[in-house]
């Protein structure tokens, strides 16, 4: 493997404009009183300037589940043994996950990436095995990563991009699997935003109150261990990521880059891209927020980030599963800004500046 | 037509409580972490409850919107003029309109029923046409319905309940249209909930401040006229409603009667919603909520009925469009629930005890 990441200092793409005020022109003519769609109606508008057309469409979505172990789970920050991460693997190659599950009801192709997991590489047809070693090193003992994994996850997030647009998607979703993740992304998003744990640490799969206080020491140190790596994203990344954390966040650099719109999950996934707009600015343009997670750290990562998700439904299972219950949603404000007539083509009369005022 | 409103005092049905345990243990047996679905669990059990199967589903829905103008329409409180009702009918006949496109999307079947225009009956094929006249009269000068008009609103609700079970749904909806309709939904919550205009009134379709300041003016008006009906659910519905909140509020407690879930749209149906809870104790039973409103008043409609709706996506359109753009995060819950694989059939470990405690 190489240890090329000039990659990651080429120049984002523009989302287009021009699109968007026509996108905008079209939803102000439409057959409903103005901002009736509420959010559906921004939706719409976004997705036509970062697809570049008036009426955007959702019709091929690419799901790619980066999965990879943590070797900060030895200090028993989970709620699931380690183990886990590597029978999930299976199951995703099963399809009895959740996230298959979603991803067949809504139409969407769904891959499963094995970064290095404790139980060594899966021979399940369906998985993309790659292999950068049993899991991470512990965090909280020294950097979680070598130069070498870091470059290689990020490259394989690269890749997934690469794959999703010669697939011809017009969406891309990442989703993670990793015992022990919530521990490495809180502790990244520490390090970007200058947070003491206890802001950011929640329950993860199930952690009672002493366990989340277990946890928030373990990442309290591990800030502390790591201290002077905070100002650089990179280096950040490499000590308190994780593999499918750094994929993460070289698949969304390379969806800015390639002009491709993302759709950002929950917790794991926001961290990530939080991680990926510091490593390249202008990155979060290309980011659409699916979910508020009910981990409780996600409000501060949305908030340095600028996002508003679309959907809050109390989800905390990552894998990509509440991107993928905000497709369908997604998918409806497109049909919307489609299809319906407008007022000049249903003969439907248009707001009376006078009865707005209170006049008859 | 018979001033028959016995059919209100039937009894409703009760959820199935042991469908509601079977699910809820198969929800505790899929491999993710308790609660980690978070909403779509509650959804999918509570409709495996109203179902009264283990694992519902959500294939066969039936979307109906009822219309209706408003004589209050004359007293300036809407944004748009009152024509504009008959001429979203045609829109609809069309499939111009956004539920039209949603009801296409979601593959549900829609009817339109035309409980009385301005305009007069619409020709348009695909239209019910109930004829109970130019509209309602101004509920700000007396009373909106006479008893007839009432109970054959009630009846068409009734009717429609009928004629979607009998079309096998597994879902139904109800929508509105009618120019002033935020006015009378508004009225009737004040005098149910026995509150002043101040607290339940809102822009609707787009009034600014001096038009929401007149129109709340125009409700404290009315329900000065009409203080004396508000203790009977039934007279503050006569007074006050509207065709269609009529229809709406007839065919919830249809539903319950006839063991059918209802999704309720927004604040026109919300409201409607809480006069059957008031007309039918045990209605609300049968009711899931989609969306939360951008009309100010929804809040304390929904707090009334101990409602927490699924989505808030800052839509006011009505149409029952919020209960559309509802439907496939629903049927992904009802996916999810019945597709997934349990830890048994997948080999997948569950949480350690001792872990949850910080224990390694």
């Amino acid at each position: 493997m190489t240890l090329d990441l000039t990659w990651l200092h080429a120049p984002v793409a523009a989302p287009d404009q021009a699109a968007a005020a026509a996108a905008r022109a079209r939803q102000a003519s439409l057959t409903k009183p103005a901002g009736s769609l509420g959010r559906l109606e921004a939706a719409a508008i976004r997705l036509a300037a970062l697809q570049g057309v008036e009426r955007p469409g959702l019709e091929s979505v690419h799901i790619y589940v980066f999965a990879g172990d943590h070797g900060v789970a030895g200090e028993g920050v989970s709620a699931f043994p380690q183990a886990v991460t590597g029978q999930m693997v299976a199951n995703f190659a099963a399809g009895g996950a959740a996230i298959c599950v979603l991803a067949k009801a809504i139409g969407a192709t769904l891959e499963v990436v094995d970064l290095g997991t404790a139980s060594g590489p899966h021979a399940s047809a369906g998985v993309r095995r790659v292999g950068l070693g049993p899991g991470t090193a512990d965090l909280a003992q020294g950097p979680a990563m070598t130069l070498e994994q870091l470059t290689a996850a990020l490259a394989e997030g690269r890749g997934a991009v690469h794959r999703a647009r010669a697939g011809g998607t017009d969406l891309f979703i990442a989703g993670d699997m990793g015992i022990a993740n919530t521990t490495a992304a809180s502790a990244l998003a520490c390090a970007l935003l200058g947070r003491p744990a206890v802001d950011l640490t929640g329950p993860g799969t199930g952690l009672d109150a002493a366990g989340v206080a277990h946890k928030a020491a373990i990442i309290d140190r591990a800030l502390a261990l790591h201290a002077g790596a905070s100002a650089d994203p990179l280096e950040a990344l490499r000590r308190l990521g994780g593999f499918e954390i750094a994929a993460m966040a070289g698949a969304y650099v390379a969806c800015a880059q390639l002009a491709l719109p993302a759709l950002v999950d929950g917790f794991i996934a926001g961290c990530a891209a939080l991680c990926a707009e510091r490593l390249r600015p202008g990155t979060g343009d290309w980011l659409l927020f699916a979910h508020r997670s009910a981990e409780p750290g996600h409000g501060l990562v949305l908030a340095a980030l600028g996002a508003e998700p679309l959907l809050s439904l109390d989800m905390r299972l990552g894998e990509g599963t509440g991107a993928a219950v905000a497709v369908p949603v997604l998918r409806l404000a497109c049909a919307l800004h489609g299809g319906m007539a407008t007022f000049a083509e249903a003969g439907v009369a248009g707001a009376v500046e006078g009865a707005r005022v209170g006049g008859v």
